[in-house]
């Protein structure tokens, strides 16, 4: 068998616009479609990477904002990189820093060069530029890494413009700051809910020659119809050859509609920020495990459901430990929820290799209660 | 070979005063000395029973004060027992709610048939009687469960007599109180730090035909010298023939003199507490990993542990945790002290069966930079 370049990417089977596929990075092979758990701060919040694994999580994201600030990209660096520091030995991605910064709001200023904010932990200035971003997530040392970009009010066209342009300037700075090997640096595409800027913004970034594509600034504010109809924009014009991350989604309906539209990776924090608000996402829709109705409830979150949590504990035992406020409610909740979303891309995955994608979405859809929505160009 | 009979106690070796034995519990044979972490509100806090077992935890205990208040222990019986609603399958043991209720001081009532208490979760009135706390413990289902005590102020003769005769007298009451023929009653012997009521107490305690035996009333404010002194006082009284428990007793050094002097079960909240206070319990003492100096430091906590965050992690990584306020950090440092806990009553088991228990302490405590203080009685 002929060993796979780094970083190459093969389509194993297409169903419409959805791919099966293989992406090589350094820490393994990643099947997609992918959901991958967000370890903010080095640690996916209350979970060990042990319980991570037997979740069957493979793509761990960590943000780059967060360690950059704390413990700094320098310390990781000293301590073999993010995959020792954290003792993750899967792939990893991190994001360049750019949505968090610009999330601050009122305590960013930004400039062609870069942008300078006010740290949320301890108030002082600090600066993130296309080549810092690149330097510190080469200090990090993740398998994929991002291009720092300018993520705007969605449904600003002006706005939008003006941070689409840097965005791509940005985008051929980072390119020529990278220069690590073992990384694939992914470009961003931007422009709000906007055609005609995402579909500039698709153009330019899939004319600069990176390894894989993301789709930036989308569940920000924007419709569910919004963000659909701009995932097939972008899509439409993204090569086929390479990889798609759309990046900060996760709600299983997300992941279907996501992946009907040839999305290949996904990330998000509803799950663990969710499981943190006792609420459990299921293949039926969500359950708030602090509810009354399941004090002596003795069926598992999801009858259904193959996780550790589910496989052990009652829905009675869960309400408890919320009630109690004990820790290991959001570590269980975590667990099933990731879980949830890990084995719904796995299922999307196995349907388009099966040659049953559409059925498989409609049923998924059907459970969650969801209507389907149509593609604008099926 | 021939099945033990339900709660028969044997011993396999005895060194002084100390004695490797076996416990027959419905939920498997416990092998003594051992160390049980606490699980208050029915779990260990931030602790899965899958890493629980993991960390080598045998006999896990829970408290009847906190889950007679919530969830109930009726709602705990219809869930199938304790064992069942946690899912620990292990041996499990109850405490009677007296040191709980005798700890809120200021808002509770005695009076000679029992105790009435304001709960600190909704301040509304509640009872607990001898025969009250063995129905609640009935319904828990712990294969251990304790006798209805009173625990005073230990330097106080006066209050420590007067607390003790009601313990006497309440220990009787259990006694005719229990119905279930699963559970082993250990009877609690009081007394403060004085030798004739702690001679009195013991003799009154062992003359009632318990399984078992529990030192109640200690490590809540006495010297060191004063507890082991107890021990020794106690268990030249109490009977051989029967398992001897220290309740809530647990630093490393206690472990070993409990041990030394003759103490076959152990449990104490410090290690789990101290992991949510950042702090490390290892065999050559305290390490409060928020400390500066750990932030670059790649060493596990205790490069000699072998539990999972010894196995897995930095102090640096650990540090950031806490830095970072991650709920992980108490997680992996509950494991290590756990670990460090549960291990030490297998290593001092070890040493009995080996004969060679008093070196092994002379070396622990060396490493603990503690001195070791002689039995009075030896």
């Amino acid at each position: 068998m002929r060993m796979p370049k780094m970083f190459e990417w093969s389509i194993q089977a297409e169903e419409g616009a959805s791919r099966a596929g293989e992406f090589n990075t350094p820490h393994g092979v990643l099947n997609t479609p992918v959901f991958a758990p967000v370890g903010t701060q080095a640690t996916v919040k209350s979970l060990t990477p042990a319980q991570l694994r037997e979740l069957g999580a493979t793509l761990v994201l960590s943000n780059t904002y967060h360690l950059f600030l704390r413990p700094g990209d320098e310390l990781v660096a000293q301590m073999g990189g993010l995959h020792a520091f954290m003792q993750w030995d899967g792939p990893m991605l991190t994001d360049s820093g750019g949505f968090q910064v610009f999330s601050l709001a009122d305590t960013r200023k930004i400039d062609p060069d870069g942008v300078t904010f006010k740290s949320h932990i301890d108030g002082s200035m600090k600066r993130l530029t296309p080549e810092s971003s690149i330097v510190i997530q080469e200090n990090l040392g993740a398998d994929i890494i991002m291009a720092f970009d300018e993520c705007a009010d969605p449904l600003n066209h002006d706005y939008s413009k003006e941070a689409m342009d840097r965005t791509h300037l940005w985008a051929k700075r980072c390119l020529d700051a990278k220069k690590r090997e073992d990384q694939a640096l992914f470009g961003i595409v931007q422009g709000g809910i906007f055609e005609d800027l995402r579909t500039e913004s698709a153009q330019v970034i899939s004319s600069l020659g990176f390894p894989g594509h993301a789709i930036g600034g989308l569940s920000v504010g924007e419709s569910k119809a919004d963000m659909y109809r701009t995932i097939e924009v972008v899509n439409a014009v993204l090569p086929k050859d390479k990889p798609r991350y759309l990046m900060g989604v996760g709600t299983p309906e997300d992941l279907i509609e996501g992946v009907l539209r040839g999305v290949d990776i996904f990330d998000c924090v509803l799950p663990t920020r969710l499981a943190r608000h006792n609420t459990a996402m299921t293949n039926f829709g969500r359950l708030n495990l602090m509810n009354a109705a399941f004090a002596r409830d003795e069926q598992p979150i999801d009858p259904a459901c193959g996780c550790y949590t589910c496989r052990t504990f009652t829905r009675a035992y869960l309400r408890h430990l919320i009630i109690a406020r004990e820790m290991l409610a959001a570590t269980l909740l975590s667990i099933h929820n990731l879980f949830t979303l890990v084995e719904l891309a796995r299922n999307l995955r196995s349907a388009i290799l099966a040659g049953r994608l559409n059925a498989f979405a409609d049923e998924a859809l059907a459970k969650l209660g969801i209507a389907r929505i149509p593609e604008v160009h099926p």
